[in-house]
This record gives structure tokens, sequence and C-alpha cells, in this order.
């Protein structure tokens, strides 16, 4: 299958994501805003704000600042920009253009505000089924792709061919894929650690080592497979997205690269955003005066407190992310709430 | 309980865990070999070796030369050599004071040589049963117990109420501890993430970058995680150990700090014997001038092959292992074999 591409955002990770699609030799229609970063680009053949050091075969690409357009003449959107921006990205889309559209959805987080996945946003706003609905996840930094370091790419989604179509078309020489169809926990966990590395950059701030660091971790690996079991019953439960009860719940490792891999690598970077953000609230910086100091939001921050509300109605045990929330939402001492946290750890 | 420890052993973990114990006001019987390194701690107050940082309440040491002299004057046996020397040291033990001491293994490996558990050593060879056995491990770098970071060590063993007395004397404002009856699991464990750390170091070595590093650790946690499922299931079948089949399976929580938490430590840290030795393979020296450059053998080489020899009875999935045991013991490529580790993780 020849899938024609439409790439929304020009950020790290899509451009990332266009390196890979065009070393694969697939043309891409590629929606970047401004109109004189697609002329850079066009001209000097790489992005030159993010992940310059990527180089593409121009000929394969059709930039243009519509999305409407790119949307009209691809087969598959991909959603590429930060969860931040998701909403005043798809304000300016035609809703006729999405119905029968496949998304391949790689954001990683909740829409903020709604407290809801990105493939329950696009289905309430342009119809968008959960069958047509892709995501496209894993432990990757883009800066890796960029250097062609070997990654681990999961592609999930309730088809089953279409999702090994799909992933097909990003398989090279440095990128493995792996299909799955949990296509609802893989989201979550996308979210979860984010608030799992936050909190352990707390734990640094903190002074806490090396030995407590991999008890936390491992304790936020069993609460997130813990989490996932708890919504999948629920989906099972209400009939929700077309989960197949037979299979959701057995089928699942945890330890797979799109759930404990991700985790893994987004707690044990000590230069991301959640790790240096959570670092200062462990020594001592307010949420507010943090911020200010690094001029960016740590995604851990938001979504600590998507989750809080989402788990109002799934009910799940999460001590872990429920006590980060408390100390980044409700001014819990960092201290206070670690000392909570070392009890329910084993 | 006032248990009277006896420690055999004053290495780095050794000397760590008098700290622990006498810190708590908990007499111990220390044997140590030299008599000259008695005198330094009585006098000084330290090891002078090992940890030399951790000071003692020396009016709660007695210091003996003597091994037998000290089972024959403790309660519980505190066994912290290394595996290697295991066989050494017991050389002269008197089996008469050894058939009802109470023996707390700290030994993180297999007997070499022979290819069996510690308890089945001490079993064979000094009537040892397994309910006088119990298991001290988890993620825990000594230097972390010397400068009092928080910790977590699990206590193993089929007799929960002495496990739970056990290891109530080592409960300090900066040990916390974790009860657990999985006792051959949790011995297996230790061994096998030698093995998946050297193999860190070995994908380090290869220019692996940290996307697949987050991959191969979820990966090697999950081929863990499903060895002790098999080696559990075997051992229930064959009735040994006093295994209960009724918990043995489904309580064992495969992401505690025992399992998941020092396979972590252990494969991040960038200090490690084990990693070091299996970075110098990766960048093409051989087994032989590895050791030779760092003049001490990493864990992980032995434990490859220990492991490769208890699987053959076992015969568990356990493809990465199995790898690195082929690179260490069966000059297999390592890029080669790391191709072969690519194809089967997820």
């Amino acid at each position: 299958m020849n899938f024609k591409f439409g790439v929304i955002g020009s950020g790290s990770w899509a451009t990332a994501l266009v390196k890979i699609l065009t070393d694969n030799g697939h043309n891409v229609n590629w929606w970047v805003r401004k109109t004189d970063t697609i002329q850079y680009i066009q001209n000097r053949r790489h992005n030159p704000h993010y992940l310059s050091s990527a180089y593409f075969d121009v000929s394969l690409l059709t930039m243009n600042d519509n999305i409407n357009e790119v949307i009209a003449t691809s087969d598959v959107i991909v959603l590429a920009v930060p969860s931040a921006y998701l909403e005043e990205v798809c304000a300016g889309l035609d809703k006729d253009l999405m119905v029968n559209i496949k998304v391949l959805s790689a954001i990683k987080g909740l829409v903020p505000g709604a407290d809801i996945l990105v493939n329950e946003y696009l289905q309430q706003h342009f119809g968008v089924s959960i069958e047509n609905y892709f995501a496209l996840l894993g432990p990757c930094h883009a800066e890796e792709v960029a250097s062609e370091k070997l990654s681990y790419l999961t592609f999930s989604g309730v088809d089953v061919n279409t999702t090994k179509q799909i992933a097909s078309c990003f398989s090279t020489c440095y990128i493995n894929t792996v299909i799955n169809n949990d296509i609802l926990g893989v989201q979550y966990a996308a979210v979860l650690k984010n608030i799992y590395a936050l909190g352990a950059g707390i734990a640094h701030g903190l002074d806490y080592g090396d030995n407590f660091l991999s008890v936390y971790i491992a304790n936020s690996a069993d609460e997130m497979a813990s989490f996932l079991r708890t919504t999948g019953i629920k989906h099972i439960v209400v009939g929700e997205h077309h989960t197949n009860p037979d299979t959701h719940q057995k089928d699942i490792n945890y330890a797979a690269s799109v759930y404990l891999g991700d985790l893994l690598v987004t707690c044990y970077s000590p230069y991301s955003r959640n790790r240096t953000f959570g670092n200062m609230i462990g020594k001592g910086y307010t949420v507010q005066s943090a911020q200010l100091e690094m001029n960016m939001v740590a995604e851990g921050y938001y979504a600590s407190r998507c989750m809080h509300n989402i788990n109002k109605n799934i009910k799940a045990e999460i001590p872990i992310a429920e006590t980060i929330y408390k100390i980044l939402w409700e001014r819990l001492v960092p201290a206070e709430g670690f000392s909570r946290i070392e009890e329910v750890m084993v």
C-alpha cells in the first residue's frame, strides 16, 4: 500500500518523522505554518529551527502552509504537534475532509483542559472513527533519529492490517516497528510517563540517590501497568471503542518498549524538561518560579492534573501520580509527598 | 526478637550491613579474615579497605578471625562474601554448627562451577534447610548506604514470620525493608540482572543510543520475569522447596524493587564492572584482554554461563541472556549477537 502522508507540525518530532518517511522514499505533504520556514527547507533541505542536522530529499516533499490542502491531498495525516497546540491547529480544519481520513497521532499527551485522549477529541469534533485512528509512540528522542541510532516505534490501532501497512512505511535501517492494538493504553502510558519523570526530577532535587530512584521507577512502572489494566477493564465493561475483551487483558505486555521502554528513557534522561522542572520543585522552587526560570512548561505538570481528573472516573490505585499532582497543584510540600510515596513502594 | 547476628565478610557490602545493624543498636559478631584489619577497625572504628566513610559503634562489635566461633555465638549468620569466594570461606566450617542456624544470604550470585543457588549449596554441604535460609537482596549500592541515602532491601524466606523478624533488625531511617517469599526467584533475579547489565555495556560499546538502551532494558525485564515464571512452575511441579503453589505464581510482582529495581540500578549504573566490561567487549576487546585491562572479572561473565547451564533444564525462553552467553563464551561477534537481539525485542 503506497500511502500519501501529510505531516502536520514542524517541531523536532515532526521533522524526525519527515526524515524517516522521505528516507524510505515516501512522498510527504508537509504542513508548516510559516512560509519563511517552508522556503528555507525547500532551499536548504533542512529545518532551520529543529533537528537541523537532518537533511531531506526535497524532491519528495510538497510543502504547504494551508492545512486543509495538505489533508485533502493525503491518505494518512500524521499529527505531530505538541498536545498544548492541538486545538489551535485543528481550529481551521474542514470537518468534511476529516471524516474518512486516516489519522496517525504522534502526540504524546491528552487534550489540555478537556482531559480526553486525542482520539476522543478527534471523534467528538471531527467524526474521526476509532478504526481510522492510529497512534505512533515509543521511546524515541528525536535527536537519535536524526543521528540514525536504532530506535523502536510502536504503531497502535484497532485495525491490525492497516496498522501494519502504515508501520511498514516507517521501517528503515534505523527504525524497527512494533504493532500493538491497545490504542487507549498506549496513549495513557505516554501521558503517565511524563508525570513519573517529573517525579523522578523531584526525587533528584530532594537528594535521593540512585538506589531510591530505581525503586521509584520500578514502582512507577507497576503503577502504570495497574492503571492500564483498570482502564482496560472499564472500557470493556462499558463496551466502548471496539476493544476486544478476549484479547485486551491477556495479551498486553506492559514491559514492551511503548510502555516500560518509554518510561525508562523519559525518567533516566537527565536533560528532559520534566526532569529539570521536577528537580527545581524538589529544590524548593514554586511551580510559578520554576516555569519562569525554564521559560517553558514541562508536559508532566499538566499531565498530572489531567490524569487526576480522569482518574476520578477510572478510580485506579495510582498513589505515586496522585501525590505528584498534589505537590504540583495543591501545594503539598515535596518532602512530605515523597515520604508518602516511600510508604507505598515495595 | 533480639537476634545476635554474625556477619561473614569484610568487603563493601558486608561493611554496609554491619553499619546498618550497629546503627540499629544490634550486637554483631563480625568475622574478618585478617587480624590487622580487625585491629584497625577496633582502634579506628571504620574499615580501612572498604566503605571507609562508615563509622561504627565498636562497643557493639565482637570481632573475630575464627569463623566457627562467630557461628557458634550467633543466631543468624549473614553471608556477605562474593559468590566466587563462598566455597573457600565455607571450607573450614563446622557442619554441626550449621544444621540449626539461620542463614541470611546477601550473596548476589550462584555458586561458581556448581551452577546452583546458594541455598542449594548450603543444603547439600551443611544441611541448612530452606526454612532456615533467607535472602537479603535489592537495588543497593553500598556507597549510598554509607552516605545514608534511603534504600530498599528485600528479605525473602519461606518462613514469613521469621523473615519479618530478621528484616525488622535492618529497618532504619535510611533503610526500608520489604518482605517476599519467592526465595528462589529473588536469587535468580540477582544473577540475571548482572548478565543484562553486561549486555547493556556491550550495547553501549557498539554505539547504540539511549532509545535502544531503554528498549533493551525493558525487554530484559520481561525476559527476567518470563524466566522466573517458568522456574516457579518447574519448582511447583517437582514439589521442591516447599513453594506454595497457590500463591507462588499469582502474587509475585516482578516490577518490585528486588526484581525490576535491581535490574534498573545495575543496568543504568555507568560505573559498574558489568557495564565497563561489556563496553570493552562491544568495542572489540576479547574477553581475555578485557579481563587483563580491568584486572578483575565482571559478575555477569560467569553468570551468563551458569544461567546457560541451568536453563538446559529449565528451558525458559531467554534469547537475550543466551545471546550474551554466546558472545562471551562462544565467540559470537557482538554486532551479530545484537542484531539477533534486535529481532526479538518489542
